[in-house]
């Protein structure tokens, strides 16, 4: 997903930050959903669908943890787009001659207008496209997670966790929903308020939700129950770009996620867990916030810090209990073409002294 | 003193960042002394002058120091602007009717005006003005507060400390070299950077610098021999301001301050030590660098955090020996009309929870 809506609002707004303003998000996207019934039309089937995602973006971020940790690779391939994009949105600019080896284009948006010409509301990734069409199903990131879960489920790895338990639903609701509103979208909130004022409240409310997140997870392994869950996933593509991107590029700073020994050890964990960790790009994240956002880092200078090889300290959350996987395991390594390298992740030259 | 030279080369240039090149500051300062013998027309006299300031500016930071440490308070007044400034520089805004009550003026630059019709670099404080003529005498800040070591020694209070001894000069002029080039003015080298080359390579010098001076600090109390001195003085501006200002304004952002032990811990034996933490405005501070460089802050937004509660937990450096005042004491508290406001300070508004 593109911040604000994507792209498509830039073109007509100009900016991420409106002069005076709180910042809304666009929360209007494809709903159309990719089922086991097929009810919409987009069957539940292998080698059919392409995921389409950035590194660098959170909400993406999501749905690459989710379907690594279920073990989809085989049957859900991958595009890869680019750290940075212009007001076109993101490109397959990493792909040999900056084209998709599957869908044969060089802008996701190229399959927005394969379904809808003329698409005009934003152009975002994670998104997902029916190859043999080239037409994109959906941009519905809280929904594409939920059916990777729930929809794919005949064609999940063996000892795949259930990240959306039944019993556990409700709860999972609740948190994920205060963690939407009040996190994933509050660093936003924050670093494209529009006045002193709405920054000033977003601040707060950040803060406020964060404090409250350390509490919960004092003396709780994980957000909902004793494994990893959908909650989880959604927290931690937020706190894994806190300190490189949000504390400055935001002013999320009352203190980085180091500084918050709960939820900095509770990000670790699960960093150290394979399926997070691994789908992590910290050179992409950090170049696509300050590259993009022209109106809040004119100068598009992307900082050299903070160092991030702290990420692989011991956590010690082990002896709060709870088994990451439950009655399941572990993924295995993410397959070669999906490896991050190895200088964008925590020991990588960018964190370097 | 303002960045870069000052407004003057603001006027013409419009910007503090210039696309591609490496930050320079402009270093030409009006050179006349004030001295005992008076061999640039200006002898040392009681009441005479007035040192203009701003608390937000680091060079200023150093004057306010040193004259509250030697208790130079009565003999030299002191006007204070206030912490945001136009392209004209900085001005009385604090003062009743925007008015400096000695001096009669609004801005600074007509003390330099009054001097050099037309005066065309930059206007910059700390400066003293000649009260009886209203011209400035000089803005040369790093002779200002020699001088008032040097050449104001028959008005220090009982007690005042030797910041520039004879003795070890060399020393001290050698490491304030090193922490100008490197610290002072290469904070606003990683800021000011005007391509991604020169900003990388500007974070490489500062951290390098850094890691010098923490291994100098490690078993060492103060940076040149057993006391404070003018190379703490200098030093101290520049640490006060790195998490509030230069870890995320200016890029500078390998750790925060509080993340280095060794300079944290000096940093805040410096600012627990009376004279200077006692001269220190967050507020103002913060205020400053995020509201007047529009070109890498356009918005203007002044984050709400850090916490900086912190600067008063305890150092625990008293154990490396060292006599802050040598055979001299303390100042004793700062007169009430230059009372830094409580909310402006480590327990203000702005830091709390």
């Amino acid at each position: 997903m593109a911040e604000q809506g994507g792209p498509a609002d830039l073109s007509t707004k100009g900016a991420y930050v409106s002069g005076g303003k709180e910042f809304q998000r666009d929360t209007n996207y494809i709903t159309t959903r990719i089922t086991a019934d097929g009810r919409d039309g987009y069957p539940v089937e292998p080698g059919r669908y392409r995921l389409v995602v950035a590194r660098a973006c959170p909400w993406a971020n999501r749905a690459i943890i989710v379907r690594r940790l279920l073990g989809l690779e085989d049957v859900l391939s991958m595009g890869i787009c680019g750290p940075t994009h212009d007001r076109r949105s993101w490109t397959f600019d990493l792909d040999p001659g900056g084209v998709d080896p599957v869908l044969g284009i060089e802008r996701i948006q190229d399959a927005y207008f394969a379904r809808f010409p003329g698409y005009e509301r934003g152009i975002t990734v994670p998104a997902i496209v029916d190859v043999p069409t080239g037409q994109v199903v959906t941009n519905d990131y809280p929904q594409i997670t939920l059916d990777l879960s729930t929809q794919w489920k005949q064609f999940h790895r063996p000892g795949a966790p259930d990240l959306y338990p039944e019993h556990l639903r409700a709860e999972i609701d609740e948190v994920a929903h205060r963690v939407f509103t009040e996190v994933n979208n509050g660093v936003y909130r924050c670093g494209f308020a529009g006045s002193q004022r709405a920054y000033e409240l977003a601040y707060q409310r950040l803060f406020t939700a964060l404090d409250w997140l350390t509490e919960r997870l004092t003396n709780q392994r994980y957000l909902v129950g004793d494994t990893i869950t959908e909650a989880d996933v959604r927290l931690f593509t937020t706190l894994a770009r806190f300190d490189p991107v949000y504390h400055g590029h935001f002013k999320c700073n009352r203190e980085k996620l180091t500084e918050m020994p709960v939820l900095w050890a509770y990000a670790r964990d699960l960093f150290q867990t394979p399926g997070f960790g691994d789908t992590i790009d910290f050179d992409h994240i950090k170049k696509h916030y300050y590259v993009v956002h022209t109106d809040i880092n004119p100068t598009q200078i992307v900082p050299s810090g903070p160092d991030l090889a702290n990420w692989l300290d011991p956590h010690g959350r082990e002896s709060l209990g709870g088994r990451p996987f439950g009655d399941g395991t572990p993924p295995g390594p993410p397959i070669p073409s999906e490896v991050v390298p190895a200088a964008h992740g925590p020991l990588g030259d960018a964190s370097r002294r």
